[in-house]
């Protein structure tokens, strides 16, 4: 029994929220872990919205969180570099920059965060990385997606510039996003809980499980958010598939008490 | 005997040139080929100075070469084009642009060519190189060089872009220079020689050498331009290092009448 999880991460689009819309018992699951005195964690993926925003979006749908338990890319870099005293070159996405106060410096970068950057990413910027990595500076990597699409047509994202600053110096870039293995033990230790004590609640088979289950955590799959038919012959074995979030937290709450009332 | 080289391949730079000037013995040994009638070529990796601009040099410097003896990435590129009817979009250095003249429709892209476009590759640039990728474009590389250096700073060079959009689009470009396999093989087909009849001699262990002996040719190593004491250390069994050009040649003519006169 001491394998059962004592503590749960959510994705957050497609499992608590349908754009600014918390989903059907979204804030009710919330609400029961935290009158159990159980720890969770928000952990999402997003490149644009700042860790502020992002809260305020979560609030306002009704879902009572505090800055502390939701994880950005952005968040997990900023709380590296604190600790590695370390001065990032940004190459991001303007709306994250709140998540990187008090780095206005950039001549003292010892530094490389790649995130969405799209226009900022000219030759002299990727040049002055380019020389930083050379220099032994770190790259952080805020996601590794290829390409998004808005408005009908493509737009290179972040991976396709870290494997260019990869390639040009020869350096492999720490994985601040899902599935990096990284992002998950990061969450981990936040919650004060051993990998292999945790549950991820998501609802895409790449980021979410196969993310979790590489780096210790036990998983679920929601069958909400970006979930297709399907999508369950990509699971490894003894994920369990539930209908929403709140089934989700059902079943993680009744493994707590395996030989509980019934 | 029969696997003796009958024509030559030759690197200009540390091997026929010292920046604008002539090595000892260079316009003699063409000479030499010429008066023989036998075939020979020059092939460098230049991404910067078109064939007829190099041409010029060449001739400058009294190195008798007709264009169709002359290879570059570019002019090998624009060849490949022209036999498969395609448009290139050109990411390129604007001193290549004469060896792509008449291409002006660039909205009729159906290829791309990335070469060292320095300020070219803005985020613009690269988002259309992409989209034409991933629609069934070919991606063509002129060069895989990381960096180089220019008044005492490092510039990224073509090859982490080639790596960049063969991420974004799960694309394998078609590398047009050396070492690449393509190049040599191209250079043996405008001899009309079969690739283990062509000798390569150039001053470059990786580029020349062991690019030429992966694609099925001879090779030798001059121990002028870039060669460096210890470069035999790398070189593949069977390959032989000599003074300069001259000897080079030499030993060529020499292999030609192996039950020769002596």
């Amino acid at each position: 029994m001491a394998m059962h999880p004592q503590a749960v991460i959510f994705d957050i689009g497609g499992v608590l929220l349908d754009g600014t819309r918390a989903l059907p018992g979204a804030a009710g699951v919330l609400e029961r872990l935290r009158e159990r005195g159980l720890p969770f964690l928000l952990l999402t993926n997003t490149t644009r919205v700042c860790q502020a925003d992002l809260l305020a979006r979560l609030v306002g749908a009704g879902l009572e969180v505090r800055s502390d338990q939701l994880i950005t890319p952005a968040s997990m870099a900023r709380d590296w570099l604190v600790a590695e005293g370390r001065t990032p070159m940004l190459l991001i996405h303007p709306g994250l920059h709140p998540d990187f106060p008090g780095w206005t410096h950039e001549d003292a970068a010892d530094a490389v965060v790649v995130g969405d950057a799209g226009e900022g990413f000219g030759y002299a910027a990727l040049n002055k990385a380019f020389r930083l990595l050379m220099h032994g500076a770190p790259l952080l990597s805020l996601s590794g997606s290829r390409y998004f699409s808005e408005g009908g047509e493509l737009f290179l994202d972040a991976g396709p510039f870290v494997r260019l600053l990869e390639a040009a110096a020869d350096a492999r870039a720490l994985e601040m996003g899902k599935p990096g293995e990284r992002f998950f033990l990061h969450a981990s230790a936040r919650l004060g809980v051993p990998p292999e004590r945790v549950l991820m609640i998501g609802d895409d088979v790449e980021s979410d499980v196969l993310g979790a289950r590489a780096a210790g955590l036990k998983a679920m799959l929601v069958r909400t958010g970006k979930y297709r038919p399907g999508d369950e012959a990509r699971l490894p074995p003894g994920v369990r598939v539930v209908k929403d979030v709140e089934e989700a937290v059902e079943v993680f709450l009744d493994s707590l008490v395996p030989f509980g009332e019934g």
